[in-house]
């Protein structure tokens, strides 16, 4: 039995102490400054998560952010981070304050940040972070088709643990691996983390196609226009495979879980995926955010905002063409400019070339 | 201008006329010996085929069967076959009884074949029986995500035309490519040609997991259960790509348009799909074929019954490892066994390595 400490108690976070608890261990799932609420509920009752719609076994330890000491640290085999995406400069303060040993922490959640050295995956800023305060640790990233109600209700759900230590990547897999959570590994960090972040972006794109391609000749038997959206899946994971191996990942990661499996459930539903339906009928960023989905943070946009200077900066270059982003490159003008996403079928290219060198794969 | 024959009036024969019309191309659609009523029905009013619910362009000519002669051959630049995969055989004799000079084929018909000497994919067939009539030409197999009545209705579309020589498949890819119908060329027409055919099969199994996996806390939002199925279309493309790679294909051509593109729309909807549902829902296949899909032809149960024994004699061998292929051995022990599909979300397999010398796409 290990003993695992979840730092966010919003639906990942949540969701992933459930194979912990299965595997016998001791589960500390605490609450961000923003969970009050939840922690509160679940002390009261496991199955009462206001947000996840799925309850929780009765082992796990619930606690408030106040809860969270050098001693309650001190226990942890292994730290998950599951905060939404603007609160791991958070999560990392709250880490230095209490961490008193190095302790190995996977991250479930995901975006890319943007620093002085160029574009970072989060397992980069929290493997930094940890040196700098003399706690250096294995970072895992966590990626891969895993909604957060599915797993919590034991679905089953494949995912990748990736990180560059092979042999802990192995001991934490097996830590967290259940009948129904089967979790491949991988030592392409870079790529499954940027895959995962993308997968936001991209997927703003595909559902577009849905609401912009209305059937012409309408049958009851086929709801939906299917062809334009299956293209631009592929022109996205195409995509995330060559933005993969820019960033110094292997592009193969783009085609299996991280990358064409979590792209697959995220069209399937969720925040990024109404955002494209709006931009698909004919709606802005901002009126879609200030109108039908007021209140809402759109994690595609935000990795869209920090991946455009970057990316402009590649092609300016010349170290990226252009021509082979057309998915991406829209959505960056429908950010930048607040428009409608204007992507022609026309636009779209052939795969890139995966170079014999890219087969890293565990 | 060119002048295109289409054989088969089914709804891809059909569709696949409307880019070549809209290029200002002379077409002939001639109708099997099943599609009279089509054709019938078409020389009355173009808009009214019976089965693809889309208008064709007035400019196309429909004919029945006994109206195809050699004089309507010979004019011909370029053949496209359209027929179910049953109709391979039916095909090649009337191409057999009509050609007097060699001309381009291009395939839509999708299927595996297992002959003498191992198996073969439609395009082989095609091109062997010209050979044998001495009217040996390129054939060209046509692959990636396409709903015919999508295609017929101009609706974006993205495919790849596949052949061993570059410079005909770019010749056929320019004549039918229009503003909407938009061709990547290939020269893996192995690869294209089993992707295409393993599509169908491994629909049954993706879509499977929506019936087989109920929601166990339902909410209003969450229709359905999307993980298992976002991991099996993970699993089902890398067998698509370790098939590919095993008959001589690229495997990089099961992750792009002919494999996982095509996928995608394939589990969207279409006898595939909705025999996974029944597979999925505790039927075994001849119930479902008896019961709700009574008097329905499923392509992937055909493909799969091919391909049956020479994957069991490659296990047996020692070419193929048994465990890289769990979805397509529980879909063929339903097969085999009429049994519901049993397949276990732990004998999902990290991808296939792709070896180096498996990178040859244009």
């Amino acid at each position: 039995m290990a003993t695992v400490l979840i730092l966010g108690a919003g639906v990942m976070g949540s969701a992933i102490a459930v194979p912990a608890a299965d595997n016998g261990h001791r589960v500390h799932l605490v609450g961000t400054h923003l969970d009050g609420a939840i922690i509160e509920a679940l002390k009261a009752d496991r199955a009462a998560h206001p947000t996840l719609h799925a309850p929780l076994p009765a082992g796990i330890a619930p606690h408030a952010i106040d809860e969270l000491t050098p001693e309650l640290a001190a226990g942890a085999d292994l730290i998950i981070i599951g905060v939404s995406s603007p609160g791991i400069p958070w999560a990392m303060d709250r880490l230095e304050q209490n961490l008193r040993r190095p302790v190995p922490v996977a991250l479930v959640t995901k975006g890319l940040h943007l620093s002085e050295t160029g574009l970072e995956t989060f397992t980069d800023r929290v493997a930094q972070r940890l040196e700098a305060i003399d706690m250096a640790a294995p970072v895992i990233g966590i990626g891969g088709p895993c909604i957060a109600k599915e797993l919590a209700d034991r679905q089953p759900t494949a995912v990748v643990y990736a990180g560059e230590d092979e042999a802990t990547v192995g001991h934490i897999a097996e830590l967290m691996q259940t009948a129904n959570y089967r979790i491949s590994r991988s030592r392409d960090v870079i790529g499954v983390e940027i895959c995962a972040a993308l997968k936001n972006l991209l997927t703003i794109a595909v559902s577009a196609m849905y609401s912009r391609h209305a059937e012409r000749n309408p049958q009851p038997a086929k709801p939906r226009v299917m062809n334009p959206a299956a293209a631009v899946f592929n022109q996205a994971v195409r995509e995330m495979a060559g933005i993969a191996a820019w960033l110094g990942g292997d592009p193969m990661t783009a085609y299996d879980l991280a990358g064409l499996g979590d792209l697959h459930v995220t069209v399937g539903g969720g925040r990024n995926s109404r955002l494209g339906d709006h931009l698909g009928a004919g709606l802005g960023i901002s009126q879609a955010l200030s109108g039908p989905m007021a209140g809402l943070t759109v994690e595609g946009v935000d990795t869209g905002r920090v991946l455009a200077p970057a990316l402009e900066a590649a092609f300016s270059a010349g170290r990226l063409d252009r021509a082979d982003f057309p998915v991406i490159r829209a959505l960056l003008a429908a950010i930048r400019d607040d428009t409608p996403l204007d992507l022609d079928i026309a636009d779209l290219r052939p795969q890139i070339e995966i170079s014999a060198d890219r087969r890293q794969h565990a």
